[in-house]
Formats: structure tokens, sequence, C-alpha cells
């Protein structure tokens, strides 16, 4: 993720309460009422631009999507496509992962997303992976049961922390594909921005669907 | 696995017990007996010409090593190897795996290897390989509590189906490889015959080690 400070992101992003939830105040956590509907809720960690969540949502109108991002410089990025389209069942957070549970009650989202999160591959950094047990602990408060994390990298040492990571803390590997794009999910796949530059290259995509503990 | 058939096999397998139990009473589940001492057990299912027991045994003489193989012809290549070594530490049953708590106590095996295993990809066939959770259940009940099973396998969707499979059934995948030879487990991977070949071209050896549950 190339990270190009934009000066305009922070007051932009305050200026869209309509699609960015700024503070946890802001939405109470009740989406229900935000959306005007109890269609399930699907998140993305780390949304990065946003094109992935924005393209499922044009894709399945029945689901509610939304994007959690920390930095704003690539969240408003992703908030001005949305703008443009202005689809009714996306929403975004600017907010860190770490404090999740502010913006959802426990057992209320289906599907959780990580789509070619930072590997952080040094060791004392392990913690920073959104695959570390921490990270998981959340998810599990926040997957409703049954719900499941589905996670997409490029990224061979951070897929194999993520699957090793997920078992040990309980999640059951329903699906592990080593090369997305040559298995039968390639077909109903959504293809974020990188990953739409690595399946160029013919790089493998790693693709894991894991049902909450 | 080339099986070229052996008429000799047989009756060479039968000619040395000292080597090869082919029936369950001539172990009586007694391996401390047999081999004279409490040594940890470690067993490879689906030993095939049994180099890495082989290997292994000379290799880490603490370790009593039982290799279960269920083609004769097989098997007779490995022990006539064996019978050259004379390792005091390796056995070998002539049997299907899924007999295997006939030749062990519950919760006696320390470790359990499968290697480069049939990977049975069709779909009709999936109860044959040997990741199928009715294999797991054996393994689950030979394994002493903390017990591992490690595979190595070349075929991708074998390897995709096992850690599924494994993960799913509640083992805990402590380590995944998409590339052992490139891994800090490469240093003290002893290699299988076939490895050795997939190895000189290049191919990516998975390997996993779960813990039981």
């Amino acid at each position: 993720m190339r990270l190009r400070h934009k000066p305009w992101a922070h007051e932009f992003l305050q200026e869209h309460p309509e699609l960015v939830v700024t503070t946890a105040e802001q939405v109470n956590k009740n989406w229900g009422k935000r959306f005007g509907n109890d269609q399930p809720l699907h998140l993305e960690v780390g949304t990065g631009k946003g094109k992935y969540l924005s393209d499922n949502s044009i894709k399945y109108p029945g689901v509610n999507f939304i994007g959690m991002e920390m930095y704003e410089s690539v969240l408003a990025t992703g908030v001005q496509r949305a703008l443009f389209k202005q689809p009714e069942n996306l929403a975004f957070i600017h907010g860190d992962v770490r404090y999740l549970m502010d913006y959802f009650e426990p057992a209320s989202v289906e599907t959780l997303y990580i789509n070619f999160t930072d590997p952080w591959p040094k060791k004392r950094h392990e913690k920073r992976r959104l695959t570390h047990p921490d990270f998981l602990e959340l998810y599990k408060q926040v997957l409703v049961p049954g719900g499941t994390v589905q996670m997409k990298t490029d990224n061979q040492g951070l897929f194999e922390y993520s699957l090793s990571s997920l078992s040990t803390f309980g999640f059951s590997l329903k699906k592990v594909r080593l090369h997305l794009h040559e298995s039968e999910e390639a077909e109903e796949n959504v293809m974020t921005e990188y990953e739409e530059k690595f399946y160029a290259k013919g790089v493998p995509i790693y693709f894991t669907k894991a049902v909450r503990p």
C-alpha cells in the first residue's frame, strides 16, 4: 500500500457522514438503523481504497458492506469513488481495527474479509498482523455463530502464519486454496485492486475461508 | 508410487519377523517389549519403500520408528534395505492403516508421519486419502496428548484438502510451510525417496505439523 499523504483527506472524510463513520457514537453499534434494514453485515478490515467492497456492494445488493480503514489518505480515495456510485448498502469506518468492538454488537457480522493486508514479516511486528490471535479474538466476538473470516493474500509468509494462527485459535479452515484463480472459487471471486495487478502477472493468490470457533 | 508386483515379497516378509509384523498378534500392542525399551514411538503410515524411516532410525537412535504399509511388493524393498543396515529401533507392519488400532494401545505414539501419500484426486475417492476424517479419528486415538501429525506432499490439491480436514477435525496447525526447502525447517528435514527427486527439480514441497485435538 503506497501511502501518499493527502492534506484534504481528514476534512473530506468529516464532510461525508452519510458514507463515513468517524466516531463510534455516530453509529452507536446500530447498523440496522443506519442502513434502514436488517440485511446481513459483511466487514472488511484494512479496506484500503475500498474497490473490493465497492464492487461487492453492487454485485450483492442484499448485503450491507462495511469497510474499516485507519489511514485517512487511503480511505479518502475509496470514499470519493463510492460517492460517485452512491451505493446504499456500503459504509466506511475511519478507525483502528483494535477498537472494532466500539462499532459493533457482539455476534453481529456474518463475514469478515482480510484482503492483501500488510504482512509485517519481522517477528517483532507479529502483533500488527491482522491474523494475530489478539485480532482473532475480536473477530470471534464480532462474528455470528457460523460466521467466517475470508482471507486473500499473495504473501507466502503471511499466509503460512495465518493458517497456523487461525487453526490454533480454533477457527476451522473450511477452504484452503493455494492458487485461487485456478480453483473453483475463481468464478465468483471479486478482485481487489492489488489482486488485479498480481493476477495479470500470474502470481498465485492464496485464499482461506475459516469458520468461527 | 510405482507398484511392480514381486512374487517373492509375500514369503520374504513372512521370513523376517524380526523386522516385519504381519499379524497383530505378533506384537500384541506391546512395542516396549518388542523393542526392549520404552523409547518414544514414531509411526509412518503408508511408509512405502521405507527410506524415510530407515534414515530417521539412524539419525535418531533414541526413538523407535515403525512404518506401516499395505503393499507387500513395496514394503519388501524397504525391508531388504533395513536388513542390510540392521537398525534396532526400526520395525515395519504389513497392514492396512484402517486397522491401526489393532497394533497400538491408545495414546501410545508421539509422532505420526504422512509422506507423499496417494492424493486420490477424485471426489469419489476422498475416503481413501490418508487425511480423511475417518483416518484422523484413528490418529487422534493412537497419538499421545500433544502428539503431532507431520505431513509432506508435493500435491497441491491433497495439501489444501488436508489442511482443511485436519483443522476442521480439531487438529491445530502448528506449522504450515508452502516451500519446505526454503524454510527454517529445511535443515533438520529428512528427505524421502520421492522428495529427493522433486527437490532436485525445484518442485515446492508442502509441509504441516499439526497437534492432536
